[in-house]
C-alpha cells in the first residue's frame, strides 16, 4: 500500500444470489442482477471497523467478527499477511434473511474492494476463499452456493473438496433462461430453516431428486430444454420449509401451471423461484403471482430477470 | 418383410456394461468392449421362439417372456404390431449375476439383429424402449443404465420421464479415461442385491453424494481431472453391499492407493471396477489386482480396457 492509498475510497457491487437452486443443496447457486450489496473501503491502520451499515430496517452487528463483509477482511488480512487493516460502509441492497443472499453478496463485494488495495491483487479463487469464510459467520458452516455465484456472475457450482480446498465451476447456460424470484415480507434465518431438516430421508428420494441434478447439469451443458424441463424440483428439502412460507402450494402450482422449468425455495427462503425458457414466460409468471396479491392480501416483492452474467464488480475509483 | 428374409439369420452383438458408476443410481452407465453377448436372429411364423442358448453354466429360462431377449423381442412384435415372429440363438459372453449387464446385453442385440427384418428400421431411442422393457425381467423394475451403454456405448445418462419415456444423453469424456475390472467367481442376484437396501439414508450422505454426481458429470463435460479425482465414489449404496463381496475393502484400498479417480461396485455386484486417467494406472491396478489372486487364493477374472466407444453393433449378415 503506497501513501496515495490512505484517503482512496473503493466500493464494489455483488448481486443477490439464489443458493440450491432446487436440485444442489449447498452447492448450486445462481446469480440475480436486481438487487446487490454495496461495500465501500478505505485503508486504516490495523484490524477491520464498520464505520456504517445503511438499507436496513432491523441493525446488523457492527462488530466485525460476526458481520460476513468484516469478517472476510479480518480473514484477508490474516491471510495476505497486511501490515494495515480495512475501514467499511456497507449498504444493504438485499433483505436481511430473505434467502437472496445478502450475507454473501456483503461479504464478496467487501473482498472485490479491499483487492484493490493489495500489491499483488488476488484472482477470483482467492477471493472465494476469504468471502466463503466470512458467509460462514451468517449461516454457521462455510457455504459457497452464495458466495459463489455473487462472485462469479451466472450458475455456478460450488464443490468442497478438502477440508480446506473448495472448487468453483462456472456452468454453461442458455442464453433465455428467465428467472422470477416473489420475496414475503417475512424473515427465515439460515440457521433456523438448517435445523428443522430431518436427518434421514428416504433412498428412493434420494435418487429421484439425483436425477433432476443429473438432467439439470446436462441440460445446461447441452442446451437441452426438454432436460431442463421439470428438473428445477426439490422432494429432499423443499417438503421440510415449504411450511415456512405462508401460501407455498399456490405459488407454487401457478408456476407449474405457467409452464415454468421448475420451481422451489431461493436459499432457505422465504424467497420463492422459477426458472423458465424465455421471456415470455417468466413475465407471464410475474403477472399471475402479481394477481394473487390483492386476492390474497399478502405482501411480497416480485421480479423477472435474466440470470446476471459477471458477478460483483468494482463501482468506481477515487483516489 | 419379404420372401428372401425367411432363411436370412442376423446377428448382433451387444457390450458388457457397469451400472450405477458409483454415483449414478439406476441412471448412469459405461459400455466395456472386453466381454458380450451376441444374439441371431431369424423369423418365424409368429412370437418368439429361443431355440439355443449357450456359454453358460447354469441354464438361463427358455420362455422367452421370461428372457431378457425373448422379452424384448415379444414387446417389439407387439409394439411394431408385426405379423411374422422371431427364432433366436443367445450367445452368452457375460457371465450370469456378475453385474457387467449381461441381461441388458442380450435385450439389446436382440433387438438391434431383429430390427435388420423390420420394413420400417428403428433408431436407437426406439430399440431402447424394447430392450428396457426386456430388461425388466430380469431386475424386476425397468432400469436403463445398463441397457443404454449397451445400445448406445460410451457413458450414458438415462432418465426416466415419465411413466413410459425414456430419455439418454450419451456424455462427453476424455479419451484416456480407462476401466479395471475384477469379476469373482461368485454370483450375486441383482434382485437380492435390491432387496437389502434400506429404505432411508442419511441428509448428510445424500447432500455428499450429489457432490460426486456433479463433480463426476460436469468433470466429463469438462475434460476436468481435478474434479474427476475422487469423484467416482459411492457413500449409499455400495456400504450397504459391499459385504456381499469378499475382500472388498483391500481391493478398494488398493484401488485407491494406485492413485484411480474411484472405484465401486459394477451395478448390483459382485465384479468391482475402477476409473484411471491413463493406461498406466489402470494398468498397474490391474497387476496388484494381480498379485493377490495368488496371496488370497481367490479366484477372479480381471480386465484392463478403455470404454466401449460404439454399443452394439450387427456381426454379419448373410440371407
Amino acid at each position: 500500500m503506497g501513501k496515495e492509498s490512505a484517503n482512496r475510497k473503493v466500493s464494489a457491487f455483488a448481486p443477490a444470489s439464489i443458493g440450491n437452486v432446487a436440485v444442489g443443496f449447498d452447492i448450486l447457486g445462481l446469480a440475480l442482477p436486481m438487487l446487490g450489496d454495496i461495500v465501500e473501503v478505505s485503508i486504516s491502520s490495523a484490524g477491520v471497523t464498520i464505520e456504517e451499515i445503511t438499507g436496513l430496517e432491523v441493525p446488523l452487528p457492527s462488530n466485525p467478527e460476526k458481520n460476513t463483509a468484516g469478517k472476510a477482511l479480518i480473514e484477508m488480512i490474516k491471510g495476505e499477511k497486511l501490515d494495515f487493516g480495512f475501514s467499511i460502509k456497507i449498504k444493504k441492497g438485499i433483505p436481511l434473511g430473505s434467502g437472496m443472499g445478502g450475507s454473501a453478496a456483503s461479504a464478496v463485494a467487501a473482498v472485490v474492494a479491499a483487492n484493490e488495495f493489495l500489491t499483488r491483487k488476488l484472482n477470483k479463487e482467492e477471493l472465494f476463499n476469504y468471502a466463503v469464510q466470512g458467509e460462514a459467520v451468517a449461516s454457521g458452516v462455510a457455504h459457497g452456493d452464495n458466495v459463489a455465484p455473487a462472485l462469479f456472475g451466472g450458475i455456478t457450482l460450488c464443490l468442497k473438496q478438502n477440508l480446506d480446498r473448495w472448487k468453483v465451476v462456472e456452468l454453461p447456460y442458455p442464453k433465455d433462461i428467465y428467472c422470477t424470484i416473489l420475496h414475503p415480507h417475512i424473515v427465515v434465518e439460515t440457521k433456523m430453516a438448517r435445523a428443522i431438516l430431518q436427518k434421514d430421508i428416504a433412498l428412493s428420494k434420494h435418487i429421484e431428486q439425483s436425477s433432476h441434478l443429473a438432467s439439470f447439469l446436462v441440460g445446461l451443458y447441452n442446451g437441452d430444454w426438454d432436460l431442463l424441463q421439470g428438473s428445477v424440483r426439490d422432494v429432499i428439502i423443499e417438503p421440510q420449509r415449504s411450511s415456512l412460507i405462508p401460501h407455498f402450494d399456490l405459488f407454487k402450482k401457478v408456476a407449474w401451471d405457467t409452464g415454468c422449468l421448475g420451481f422451489s425455495i431461493s436459499g432457505a427462503g422465504p424467497s420463492v423461484f422459477a426458472l423458465s425458457q424465455g421471456q415470455t414466460t417468466a413475465k407471464s409468471l410475474l403477472e399471475k403471482w402479481q394477481a394473487l396479491k390483492q386476492k390474497l392480501s399478502y405482501n411480497f416483492d416480485l421480479w423477472s430477470c435474466e440470470i446476471d452474467c459477471c458477478g460483483a464488480r468494482l463501482m468506481d475509483v477515487n483516489d
